[in-house]
């Protein structure tokens, strides 16, 4: 196992630890005993990553410090982010006999992390949760902040709590099994912390641009730090997301969420978060905000890492600006966006006039 | 309007007041203007609350400081606790596009108190939240502490969250067209503070049994007002029932809860809770905490009151024991209760040996 990067994340309400290293899954038993008395592992994960053994790595290693650990592995999926499902989770954790000293762990993507700490918040009115993100999306964004949720079918992440984990463990190693388009949709994520927060990021993954292509563990882990320790410093600054400065996170993301709706949750989110970026760039130009130099760079750095800049087909762009008028966090039905005002810098701005975007981006 | 008490609540997460008074509810649009900006003010209540007026005098004064409010009325009675009222809750606030600023606010008994703080802890990852109980049992407890949720079909409460109010206003005027069983249901939590922890209120209860059976507004306004004041004492030590002191104000709740789900939610909480304080003292009595004086003390006490002190009929007693285990507050499965160790007095048992159980109390 190579040495950890230990990333500490400091909150009004507490403090824990992101760990990144490779091959580092069993290590999350000792972690938790750290934690006794705790009754019971709930161990969350999709069929997909059950498949590849994550799961039972980090039973194994929970069981082994004396720990019971139960596996419980659901449909693979965005559609598994529902209502329907919290409440079989939700009654099948009470059939088992899950109390309030049991600790949930979530071992996938996005939706595990999110569903999982769902359930973990109100179970039992809450029990404790840890995340081992499998996925470059979760390891980069989902699995840092405390956002936890369930989606409604007309909106995404529309149900949900803020609960911060007693941890969360990154084993880079688990990347080199992601299909292609969880990677690209992953590095969607990647680059919005570049371009809209951190030029020096920005610039290393300039001129890494093939080692990240190839997947090479070394300069992932750099990257997937990095990407932690900047969205740990934004949320520590704004743990419930009421200051304003959390929402410098959103680069690309108001766009995103409107495209992903509109394609039925087809289209993967890093993917329209790469496509929402250049949107949110186009705007940002015909606001005076950047130039057309600052969007061509973007598109030429999207391109190389083959990630998505065209809004896909079928795309209405009314029905966008009243899908993300209707984005939680949009205020009192005005539109909100982060936009560029260079690399590594971007801004938030209020009441943006709805035919800028209606004509097209 | 006769003036008001103000018991304050001091939290580690925030304070807030509980207002207790007669003819006061028009009183809220000063009270939320305080918390401006808000975007609306969704008013959640039953059909019988909204019947009797009392929503719309809310939403009255509340629209005279210039926020819209609007009523949601629902279903009255505990099935409304669900995850599909929830369900419906969450997507109909998405339908009327309610923002994070908006103030959910609670206008009626348990059920929508503890529905409507679940939907404002977890619609857009949480909104602000405002309680008016009308019902004795809501004001003296469900409305004070912070504990808010739903049922699951085979468990009350399982899925919940801690949230706390703006802050609570209650009108013990209300109390005058609240429906006998119902009174009789908000007395059996009022018994419980002054059997189990408060000796003072216990002989103020014992005295002014005829005034309590009329509901004189002095005297309910006096014991409303200590209720709330021992509840937010105790509340204020263990906001998250994490050091063991609130598990104290659960004096008869353990067997209120298994004698509630094998009603099949029929029997009232309140009388629930009058039959599992008696069950209690009748443990106590076993297990040599107190005698047989204070148990008949205590069954005259209850009789004066109209409140009942035998097990229903069809009570399983090995099924009692079974669903105890599974009560969100038994750890590792083993049966706890708080048990009676005087007038006023009570203690957590740990590890009781069912079969003392099972042999019928």
């Amino acid at each position: 196992m190579s040495a950890l990067r230990i990333i500490p994340v400091s909150l009004g309400t507490r403090s824990y630890d992101i760990e990144v290293g490779s091959e580092n899954l069993k290590q999350i038993g000792t972690f938790l005993a750290a934690f006794q008395p705790i009754s019971s592992a709930v161990i969350l994960t999709d069929e997909n990553v059950n498949r590849l053994g994550y799961a039972h790595r980090v039973a194994e290693s929970i069981a082994e410090t004396g720990i019971d650990a139960s596996i419980f592995s659901i449909a693979a999926g965005e559609q598994s982010k529902s209502i329907e499902t919290a409440a079989t989770l939700w009654e099948t954790l009470l059939e088992e006999g899950i109390d309030r000293k049991a600790v949930l762990v979530s071992v996938g993507g996005g939706v595990i992390g999110d569903l999982g700490g769902f359930i973990a918040a109100t179970y039992a009115r809450g029990i404790r949760f840890f995340q081992v993100p499998t996925t470059l999306l979760a390891q980069v964004d989902s699995s840092v902040g405390g956002k936890v949720g369930i989606d409604l079918p007309k909106a995404k992440n529309m149900v949900g709590a803020f609960l911060q984990p007693l941890g969360v463990l990154i084993d880079i190693q688990t990347l080199q099994t992601l299909p292609d388009d969880q990677y690209r949709s992953g590095l969607g994520e990647v680059i919005k912390y570049g371009v809209s927060l951190d030029a020096e990021l920005f610039q290393f993954l300039e001129t890494n641009i093939e080692k990240i292509n190839l997947r090479d563990i070394v300069i992932l882990k750099r990257i997937v730090a990095d990407c932690c320790r900047i969205k740990a410093k934004i949320v520590t600054e704004d743990e419930f997301e009421t200051t304003g400065y959390r929402v410098l996170l959103n680069y690309g993301h108001t766009f995103a969420h409107a495209f992903e709706i509109q394609s039925g949750f087809k289209l993967l989110h890093g993917l329209a978060v790469s496509i929402g970026a250049i949107c949110a760039a186009r705007l940002a130009v015909r606001l005076g905000l950047v130039d057309e130099t600052f969007l061509q760079r973007q598109l030429d750095f999207h391109q190389a890492l083959g990630l998505p800049t065209e809004v896909p087909n079928g795309i209405d762009w009314h029905q966008t600006t009243g899908l993300m008028r209707r984005d939680k966090k949009s205020e009192f039905g005005k539109l909100r966006f982060v936009l560029p005002t260079g690399i590594g810098s971007c801004r938030l701005i209020d009441d943006v006039d709805p035919s800028l975007i209606e004509r097209g981006l």
